[in-house]
């Protein structure tokens, strides 16, 4: 594995949920970070995404989940067999990869930003792939 | 043309397409890939997008075509007088670049994973710039 | 600072504003864009985005961001007690980065191509942090 690249494991515990990355991050990433440049995010899923948003309350992550449920019911006429039609669009609005700045080896998050693993379709075992680009 | 950079060539055939890239990309970008990174997508179109999502069922990208086409109908109270405003907004909600890692210079999506052309406004021919960005 | 990142400060002047980004850039931003690779943008902020779209014809903004007070209307049932739910699922919905190429240090924007940063909850006093990634 290569020296600016690591992978975090997730356990989902819900069909919907936004787990906080920021401060795991800070942690087991801190050897990743190197001098300026920006941290790659990416989950190798389907039905789960990254989003950076705020943290300090988390009614607003939950806001969030219900919005995108609104905008992709779990049940609607899909044609997609395995039930979770939902949690791919959700993916899709979402997105698979989020990418942060970083200055003197630190993540350059706001500050109410906090990072954010978006479960669509758990619970679940997930990864998340970090990877630093210098400048 | 830069040694770590390539542009696809790509016609669509119908208003809304999800073209799928990832083969595409292994054949003809394989020399850019070298060693770990990410590779970095690009449209330079406003009426279109690029999303990372399952592959195996094309139900799945249908259906995610259909939601899109609820969230921003074809027609409706526009301003935009070319007509095409619904695939406008398309591609904000999915975005004008996707990043996938790179690791021994190979694309490393997730099982599941394909990475889609979207065509909202087709048919036309499109474009996609490929370049790898080295950890 | 980096000589390879710059920090754009905005003033917007209402709730909801797309302000063109790509002129301010140009003259700004030029010594940071060295060769080729990518021009990362990034706003620390939970309640604003940026995205690429149509620039020549503002209705295109002011239609994407009809659509978007459609699937995320002001009042609506949020827990978050602050009232600018909205603008958070806003945020996600457009994303807080993009990403463009850069070749012979220049943007390789498409011809229609503009980016905005995407005010939701304004006005406000609000920075884009650009850095480019050569490749």
């Amino acid at each position: 594995m290569s020296r600016r690249a690591l992978t975090l494991e997730i356990k989902t515990r819900a069909r919907t949920e936004f787990v906080p990355l920021s401060e795991r991050i800070r942690k087991e990433a801190a050897a990743l970070l190197e001098g300026a440049g920006i941290l790659h995010l990416y989950v190798p899923h389907t039905t789960a995404g990254l989003c950076v948003n705020e943290g300090a309350d988390p009614d607003v992550a939950a806001d969030i989940a219900r919005v995108l449920d609104r905008l992709a019911p779990w049940n609607a006429d899909y044609r997609h067999a395995e039930g979770n039609a939902a949690a791919h669009v959700k993916s899709v609005l979402v997105g698979t990869s989020v990418t942060v700045p970083v200055r003197d080896s630190k993540l350059r998050l706001g500050r109410w930003q906090e990072i954010f693993f978006c479960e669509f379709d758990g619970p679940r075992s997930r990864a998340v792939e970090l990877r630093f680009l210098p400048e």
